[in-house]
């Protein structure tokens, strides 16, 4: 099993503080210390870092908290390995460019014996669960619109119809964004917390450590942050229902007719 | 302009000599400084560092000078802006997936009024003439070869003949590589020396540091290095000839019947 962490903002905004104590779950307050990856847009550009140590002890993670990138679409994932080696090409988020817009995925649960057929231009690189489910939807997506990717009140029914089978497998819980926009799935256990004026202070669960966001943001800021598990213990966080799929821009859930 | 850098070996090595030197160029001992980036194949999978900051100083590049990544095939780009801005979507190496393979690509030279119609899966995402070339490469391969990619000596041949009309709306310098081998054209300038025993000391040029290979490698180990122009000055590098396609696997040019 692994964990989530994703970001979606209205004004570009750095993940330090949710970051900070999104690693220590990876090997100090939790297990998950096999590989991390964090994968930031930076307009329809993205970076990912990603390391098969421990996010806890990590030389790259180190480099990722303490230098801030700011970003309207942020996806994380720490793993602990149950389906596919502890190797990179196994470590998430995964990647790939459709339509000329890259498109990242993390995914956190099991989907056992998936080994569906995977036909399309999406092939997998690794051998894990998580990257054949992220072809698979990429795939379908791919063949039913080959010129653009369709608007998007279309593209969330169709992820909620591709997704929906898939999920018999198992566990899909997940992120996926397009630098537009971030789609966030539940089977089983995700949260999301909506930040935006009147900010507070908030305090991590994993790592003594605050922030007070009234020193940091402007009055029309908007930061949703989604998460397996809460990480702060004094804000507001929502649990998604099962089989939930929320698709978040600027920094608030899309409420569709 | 850009400049390139590139390696190829027999066995997993790191390129942080290499990489100190280069990293210089982006900003201290030449005027590359628009941005950079390094991919490092680790099996089937490959990371990568961007930075649109000065090699020189950015905190990515000095984290991977510290962080030795044994890598097969390592590619890496310093860039000095000419055709698109000066934005992440610009900043090379690119990479995409194909067959199953990550294929990472960076380019030296502008092709002046390259607007090809791209037509394929594979689309550009940023506004460079490099990844207009890069996309058209790929499509073309894809197109060929649905199913998988063509044997060595014929993917070989593709790429001299894909390339060559590219080549003439100006300068075609780059490396290429799916982590199994490293491709690397010259239109104008780009050198390579191989390192195998007897091995001996190197001095780069950009910064006075030298290291001496002879404690750091075993007997058969046995690397390549291709760069825009020679890192070292007390080594042999060999210019390439025009429009000569190197394909290099093992540390060493593959000759071909």
């Amino acid at each position: 099993m692994c964990q989530l962490l994703g970001m979606n903002c209205n004004v570009p905004t750095d993940i330090c503080f949710s970051f900070e104590g999104f690693c220590e779950r990876g090997g100090n307050t939790d297990r998950h210390q096999d590989g991390w990856g964090i994968a930031f847009f930076e307009g329809k550009a993205y970076r990912s870092f990603i390391d098969t140590k421990p996010s806890s002890e990590s030389p790259v993670a180190q480099m990722v908290k303490n230098y801030p990138i700011k970003s309207l679409n942020t996806i994380a994932h720490i793993r602990q390995a149950t389906i596919g080696a502890v190797e990179l090409s196994n470590t998430q988020p995964y990647q790939r460019e459709a339509w000329g817009l890259n498109w990242i995925f993390a995914h956190n649960g099991d989907l056992w014996n998936y080994n569906p057929i995977i036909k399309g231009k999406f092939q997998p690189v690794g051998t894990s669960d998580s990257e054949r489910a992220f072809c698979t939807i990429m795939n379908t997506l791919a063949a039913k619109y080959p010129d653009c990717p369709p608007p998007l009140k279309q593209l969330y029914k169709e992820l909620e119809e591709i997704c929906a089978p898939i999920a018999e497998y198992g566990t899909l819980n997940f992120l996926l964004s397009n630098g537009q926009l971030l789609f966030a799935r539940c089977s089983t256990l995700l949260y999301y917390v909506i930040r935006q004026a009147p900010f507070n202070e908030a305090h991590l669960i994993d790592k003594d450590m605050s922030v007070d966001f009234t020193h940091l943001t402007g009055d029309n800021d908007r930061v949703a942050v989604i998460a397996t598990q809460p990480l702060t213990n004094n804000e507001a966080w929502t649990k998604f229902e099962k089989h939930q799929l929320i698709a978040f821009k600027d920094g608030q859930p899309v409420e569709f007719d």
